[in-house]
C-alpha cells in the first residue's frame, strides 16, 4: 500500500489552495511561536481532541466551532503559552485570538477559525504579541508561504520539525495530503501535548473525514508514548478543501480505503517522528505484543512496558536487562503465563519459556541493544491478538529538560 | 496513638527470642548479601506477597510453606540475585536454599523456613555462596547478632538501612515490635521490590496476625511509589513468637486495636523511609488527595500525580510548575471538575479555582518547593473521600543508577 504513495518534499506547501506561514511574535525569546494556515475557501474539517479532563481553552473553542460549521478556513496556532487552567478569561482570550485572526484575514465569521496553543500551563495569552504575529503573517500573504516555518512555529522542546507530504491517485486523479506535527515530552495515547495539522486537496465529506481521522489517529498518534503523561492541549486537525476532485467522496466510495490508507500512512510517519524526538531520546523503540487473548490485553502490556522507567533507563544504558521487561509484563494486571513468554529484540532471542535465552551470550545481547532502532517483540503464546506502541528511552536529558521548563 | 509507643534503638535486636545476623557471602562484590532470622521456637507468621504475575521462586516457596504451617522458625534472605524468571530450576534452588538453612540450624522440617531474594532477574542462585553464607552466620550463633548487619544484607541500591523498633503495652504487659525493610527503585503499591521483615514477642494467633499485617501494609507499603514499577520478589513477613504474653490474642481481644496501631506505625515509618530513599531522591513528597467522591477516585489521582515523570522532574528542578499537577489530575480518568480544584504545598496556596493563585509571586512559590519535605494537598471539592501516597522526585541519579544496573 505504502508504495502507492509518492513522498514529496515541501510539507504543507504541496497541497493546493492553502497558505501557511510561521513567524516569531515574541511569546518565546527566540524561534517561531505563531503560525497561520489559511484556505482559499472554507474546507471540510475533522478533529480529534485531548481526553484530559483539564482541557485548555483553545481546545474548547475549536471543538465548538467545528461542531457549528463542519468547516474551517483559518487556523491560528501559538507556542510558548498553553492557555490552559486559565478559567473564563482563558476562554475569552481564545475567542479573541480567533476574532483577531478572522478580522486580519477578512473572514466575517470567526467560527470558521480554529485556534490551538501549546506551552506552559497557567499563564494567560499575551494577546498583543499574538495580534502582532498575525499581522506579521498577513504582511507576507500570499506571496511568502512556508510549511517549514509553520512546522517550526508549533515546536516546544522538539529538536526537529516534523512534516510529511505525499501524492496519490484518488478517483482517477492525483491528490495531495500533507501534515505537520509537534510532540516531544508529555506524549501519550489519547493525544498528549501533541499538535498535528493535516491538509489535503482531496474532496471528502466532513463526516467521512472525521471517521477517517479517528481511524488514522487510533493507529498512529495514540500508539506513541514518551513518558506516560498526557496534556491539556492536544489536537489533530484535518482540512480537506476539495481543490482536486469534482465530486466529494464519502466512506462508501470505492476509493475511500485508499484515502484512509494515505491518511494513516502520513499520521504514522509523523507519530514515529514524535517518538524518535521524545525528550532526551537516544533510541526509537517499537514494542509489539503478540499472542494475547485480546487486543486490549496486548495494549495494556505494550503500554506498561513502554512506560516503565526501569525498562526505559535500561535501554538508555544499553543494559540487556530483560528481567525488567518481564517484571513490567507481570505487573500489567493481565493474566499472563510467564513460562510461555518469548521476547526478541531485532529478531534476536532474549527470553525463551520465560527465562533468559541460552543461545546468546551477554555480550551478544548487549551488542543487539546498541542499535538506535529497537524492535521488541513480546510473544505471549496465549491467543492471536496483538498491539504495538512506539516509544523512546529515558535519558539524563529527559530529566534535564523537564526539571527546568516553566 | 503514636505517643503510646516508645521508639527504641536496636531494631530487630530488641525483640526477645529472635537471633538475626547479616554477612557477606560473595554474591555481591562487597557489602552484606545474606541474612538469617532464627527464632528459638516456631513463631506464628503472616505474610503479604507481590501481585506481579511474574513471581519469583522464593515467593512461591515461602507462600507454600506458610500455607502448610502458619508458622516459621527461620528466614534466609539473599540480595544480589532475585531468583526470578528461573523456571523449574529456580524453584528447586529456592527449596535447596531452605533445606541448607534448616540443616545448618538443626530444623528437621524445612517448611518452617521462609526464603526471600532480591536483585537481578534471570540469574540462577549461586547456591555454593549461599551455603557458605549460612554456615558463616551459624558460626556466630548465638553470641553475635546484629539487626543492623541484617538490615544491610537485604539492601540493593538503597543508600541507608531501614530499621525501626518500638515497645508498647499489650494486655498489661510490655511487648516489642521491630522491623527492617529495603526499597529503593521499583517501589510501587502492591509490594514492589521491597522486602520487609517484622518481628514481635507479642502473642497473636496466625489468622489475626495475617489480618493485622494486611491492614498495616495497605496503609503503609502500598502507599509508596518511586517509579511506578513493581517487582517480582516482594514480600513482607511478620513473625510473632509470643515470648511476652501468657495467652494469644485474636482480633476480638480488646487490645487487638492497640497491636494493630503499633504494627501500622512501624510499617508506615519503614514505608516513609523507603520513599525518602527512592533511587536518586532529593525530596520526600506526600501527596494527599481530598474531597474526592470515593477513596478509589482519590487513590487513582494520587498515584497518577505521584508517578508522573513530568511532575517528578519539576520537583527535582524546584520548578513551581503546578500546571503539570493539574494535567496529571486531568488525565487520571477521574471525572474531576477543574474549576473546583485547590492545590497547596506545605500549606501555601498554588492553585485556586483551578487557576494559579494570585496570592503568591513566582519567587514565593519557588521558595516553597525548595523544601526537602513537601506536603502536596489536592482538594477536589467533590466529596469527602481522601487518599495519600508517599513518593520522591525524579533526578539525574535515578537515570544513572538504573541505566547501568544488571
Amino acid at each position: 500500500m505504502e508504495n502507492e504513495f509518492i513522498q514529496l518534499e515541501g510539507g504543507l506547501d504541496t497541497v493546493e489552495g492553502f497558505f501557511t506561514l510561521g513567524v516569531h511574535c515574541g511569546i518565546k525569546k527566540v524561534n517561531n511561536d505563531l503560525a497561520i494556515i489559511f484556505a482559499d475557501t472554507p474546507a471540510a474539517a475533522a478533529a480529534v481532541f485531548t481526553t484530559n479532563r483539564v482541557c485548555a481553552a483553545p481546545v474548547e473553542v475549536t471543538r465548538q466551532n467545528l461542531k457549528k460549521n463542519g468547516h474551517f478556513q483559518l487556523v491560528v496556532i501559538n507556542s510558548g503559552v498553553a492557555n490552559a487552567c486559565t478559567g473564563q478569561r482563558g476562554l475569552e482570550d481564545a475567542i479573541t485570538m480567533s476574532e483577531i485572526a478572522a478580522r486580519e484575514f477578512g473572514l466575517s465569521d470567526p467560527s470558521l477559525v480554529a485556534v490551538a496553543s501549546t506551552g506552559v500551563i497557567g499563564d494567560f495569552l499575551p494577546l498583543d504579541k499574538i495580534e502582532f504575529g498575525i499581522k506579521k503573517v498577513k504582511e507576507f500573504y500570499p506571496q511568502t508561504h512556508s510549511s517549514r516555518e509553520t512546522a517550526r512555529a508549533i515546536m516546544t522542546t522538539d529538536t526537529f520539525m516534523k512534516e510529511r507530504a505525499i501524492s496519490f491517485q484518488l478517483y482517477g486523479q492525483e491528490v495531495h495530503l500533507a501534515g505537520i506535527a509537534k510532540g516531544s515530552g508529555m506524549i501519550r495515547p489519547n493525544m498528549a501535548t501533541m499538535l498535528g495539522f493535516l491538509l489535503t486537496d482531496a474532496a471528502v465529506y466532513p463526516d467521512s473525514l472525521q471517521k477517517a481521522l479517528k481511524t488514522a489517529v487510533d493507529v498512529s498518534f495514540n500508539r506513541v508514548t514518551v513518558d506516560g503523561d498526557t496534556s491539556t492541549n492536544d489536537m489533530v486537525l484535518l482540512m480537506a478543501n476539495g481543490k482536486c476532485g469534482k465530486t466529494r467522496i464519502d466512506e462508501n466510495h470505492p476509493d475511500f480505503p485508499r484515502f484512509q490508507a494515505a491518511l494513516t500512512f502520513v499520521c504514522q510517519e509523523l507519530a514515529k517522528d514524535i517518538a524518535r524526538d521524545g525528550e532526551g531520546a537516544t533510541k526509537f523503540i517499537n514494542i509489539m505484543v503478540r499472542g494475547a487473548q485480546s487486543e486490549n490485553d496486548a495494549r495494556t502490556i505494550a503500554f506498561t512496558v513502554a512506560e516503565s522507567p526501569l525498562v526505559k533507563t535500561a535501554f538508555f544504558g544499553q543494559d540487556p536487562n530483560w528481567g525488567r521487561i518481564m517484571a513490567a509484563i507481570g505487573r500489567s494486571g493481565i493474566a499472563v503465563i510467564p513460562d510461555k513468554i518469548y521476547i526478541s529484540i531485532n529478531d534476536n532471542p532474549f527470553v525463551e519459556d520465560g527465562m533468559g535465552t541460552k543461545k546468546m551470550t551477554r555480550n551478544e545481547l548487549q551488542s543487539v541493544i546498541q542499535n538506535k532502532d529497537l524492535e521488541i517483540v513480546i510473544e505471549l503464546n496465549q491467543g492471536n491478538a496483538e498491539f504495538n506502541v512506539w516509544t523512546c528511552d529515558l535519558s539524563f536529558d529527559y530529566v534535564k529538560i523537564n526539571s527546568h521548563y516553566s
